[in-house]
């Protein structure tokens, strides 16, 4: 199975080899999209895709994602990046070159639920989802075996409040030599530390159980019964230190009635669940998602 | 105008003037379906359509609304009633008859805004909201030409702090002369007093622009701008006294992005607004709608 | 994997013991649902859930599904059945006691795409589908040893103009070797011929990658690419004759833009056949959906 | 009501005073953004919004939407448009500059049924749709009285065979006569003919009341209720020579069961139709729609 999938990761590699995005954040002013297009233009890149927000055109925030092709992009990435590094300074852009060769690499955490770890696993080796899927980490032995069977390591730190500091010293170290760019949590029903969120900041993708900010916090399911509600939704965000207040990446939703228990919110909140995240993950892994404040821009 | 919608009334109770619906809340039971079927047999009754639920088959609740069409019906009112009272007495029922045909009255409450209340006009001139708008209230004089437009007597009574008690005596007194029988608040910016809700249980929906339990409170497009939600809401509830914290009787979304600011949101809100609304009202003008704890079953 | 399996479904049985649904067509007048409710009563059993439908209250076809429970059910299924066919006969019922217990046994066919079939499989393990997956054909042998992790039988049955009639064959022996109850096309691109279909009434549904009557046909994201739809859809429907003709069962749908092409279709409407194709199959194993003429009631 | 609305537009002239967008389709090269881009830049203009699509970046065609503001622009449109040319022809362009002070000159035309006129009369009043209703045309005489409430001239244009080409010239006379940017087919029952058509290419929006292609012609609502659909739509487009075949701007579905006869999905549906026509009209006004073969592409 492992084989079938580098082939398809070498595949894409190959079809996006002189592929990139240019990602730019930085104070709205005139100019901005015609010196990066000048530029491109200059290098030789052609865009293929080039969308922009402003939060204000007098004096707001600007951003903008622009997708191109280059000949032989591999070779000039250096060169592209000292190049675009003067007009960065001059427009206080916050900027980054994102090549599509180069495949992001993920860490997966869960507990016992499988729901949003399958839906990944399963786009992943579809095609639908291009990651390198480099390690699966949970506080429970349960899932290791489904992991396995997909080549993928799968390491049980079990999570205590006594070694919950241990637990994440683990986590971090796995992530480091993994070499992890993104870490997603699938329903880990664990808290994260202020100090492991810091060490990764936004490169932390929850999916919480619930539409934020209705039901913040635990068992959202349970209260969205209690509470009679018409419409129940998952959503997907990036993890920071205020407990589901993190940016949100995506959300969506599925109508209910009374005649829904608790426990058939839960079975259809799962699926609605592992697409929020599922789809949030790839935006992400397109650099499509640019966080600012407690928001996104997702273009 | 008013000929018009006057004759489209009469067409309705032509039409239905020989169907009822009977609403039925009880602790569940073994036999109550079969006794209740069994009465409106044996009355000449023919169902068209029956729904019911129970919270738990066991020591639950049961709830149950029958459709049916008896010949003659308005000459056999009081004799079903009381007929019934037996069987609704041994099963500790809380049970009413509703009959179509009987048009229920009813009082929209506005503030400036007129998005809801013109929904709700027009559904009603064009008879696909069956109800005898009996006059329009409102803390503020612009929108009275409009309703006046309609032939709706319009009542601009201002609220202050100060003459809130007051103002409120004078509301009440006209639901009493127009014989009320639902009070729908059409973004009626105003806080109604206990006593004004305790005067009218479960006969007064609100409309709230959010998507409750999120935003509750005041100016819900502005925080869920500064939220950055990926959709937004509207919920429509009966009104108690805990503020927007009612039986919710209907919910909608829209999708929105990063790129919508809060008077997007707003606009966009106000088309989720109408629609909601409107179906929360329809149903519970057609008695489809049982209120009970905190929720509602909308059969 | 499989004892596991084996073990859900005991539980389910346990818990699911004493529960039955009656569904019943017929033409309708007055008494039916008298009739029906007072015999569960009389027999004992406990109204779960009861859903009813008329064409037409005067001279239409009457639908009924009716939830119970009732004590030691297992041993009175033949004496239920045959003190209802009385009732049966007189209001000229087509109806049948289907006993929750009874798992379905169920056949999945496949071409060479999965993840129709990997929905089913997952959902069946997760337990949210309740059904004996009995066996997996396909007339491609990729899909093998992806089925058989799962414990399940794949026969590799290929089919060529010339070998269809042989092929049917073998197929249809083998729904009878395991005593098939309901087979799923889960995209298995092969047309079946009248014979097969006529042999397996009502009992085979299938996944039509389009919002049907729209796209009829092969090639479907391709047409609906070139028309430049704003919405795609997939829709699950009984089998019939008739391509792409038989009644609806689900149907499913996403908004696209100008921005997708040919191939996104696909990716996003692989999304929506999963979700539609398994709710449709589990409404089916439910026993909600009964079909009349070429629509299907859904309760 | 007129002076109200008049206020209304003047005030959006003056807030939009330095507004513009440039729309573009040409075949695709590179250098289009950097070009189009530079030249903004150099005339001053501050880019608020920028959208662009490119069908394929090898020689396929390349869209492209601008919205820029610049100081005194009214006063530059001439000079902006000559200077521009040399660069729409070096790239073939087809462009032109749409001036969001221009307030675009509306004709709606109506057979009897009002829902789809009153949506947009009444988003027009509310100030949600920007535009300059000019003239209401009809084959029937009914809904005179509420278009002239508004203040809006109403034309009673019978049809029959034998006057319809008399009855089209009449028409054109209108348009001609109130100088109309943009007609708009609010549920107008009439067939017209290709020589009408081709007076006003791709100035003409149809609301056809089914999810396009699925019930093409006529009677959609009966068709989709006696195919047993789950979920019903409508579909806005550019009327073309071909019925219903034109570029779809806009769909939008509901979902719905067997319990809805006929009647219940016209219903439902003039309610996804008056809210479907009302955004392609909005985004034909913000001049966010290009069409290109049968297609479009909304920005």
């Amino acid at each position: 199975m492992k084989d079938l999938r580098q082939r398809k990761i070498e595949l894409f590699q190959q079809n996006n080899k002189d592929k990139a995005r240019l990602l730019i954040s930085c104070p709205d002013k005139p100019g901005i999209v015609a010196t990066v297009s000048e530029f491109l233009y200059e290098h030789g890149a052609n865009i293929i895709q080039s969308d922009q927000y402003t939060t204000d055109p007098e004096g707001g925030t600007f951003f903008m994602r622009v997708e191109f092709t280059m000949p032989n992009l591999s070779e000039f990435e250096q060169k592209l990046e000292s190049d675009f590094s003067t007009i960065g300074e001059s427009f206080k852009m916050d900027w980054h070159f994102a090549y599509a060769y180069h495949i992001k690499k993920m860490a997966i955490f869960v507990s016992k639920q499988d729901h949003c770890l399958m839906e990944l696993l399963w786009q992943w080796q579809a095609g639908d989802l291009v990651a390198d899927i480099a390690v699966v980490i949970s506080n429970h032995p349960d899932l290791g075996p489904t992991v396995e069977q997909f080549g993928i390591p799968f390491y049980h730190i079990p999570v205590t409040k006594e070694t919950k500091d241990e637990a994440e010293e683990k986590q971090l170290k796995l992530l480091e030599q993994f070499d992890i760019d993104v870490s997603v949590l699938a329903r880990y029903m664990q808290i994260l530390s202020p100090k492991f969120i810091e060490a990764q900041p936004l490169k932390i993708i929850n999916i919480h159980h619930s539409f934020l900010p209705a039901f913040i916090g635990a068992r959202p399911y349970e209260r969205a019964y209690d509470r009679g509600v018409k419409i129940i939704g998952a959503t997907s965000h990036y993890v920071t230190d205020d407990l589901d207040e993190g940016p949100i990446i995506e959300q969506g939703v599925q109508r209910v009635d009374h005649s829904y228990n608790a426990e058939d919110l839960k079975r259809i909140g799962r699926s609605v669940e592992r697409s929020v995240l599922a789809r949030a993950v790839a935006w992400h892994l397109e650099d499509r998602v640019i966080a600012y404040k407690n928001k996104t821009v997702v273009f």
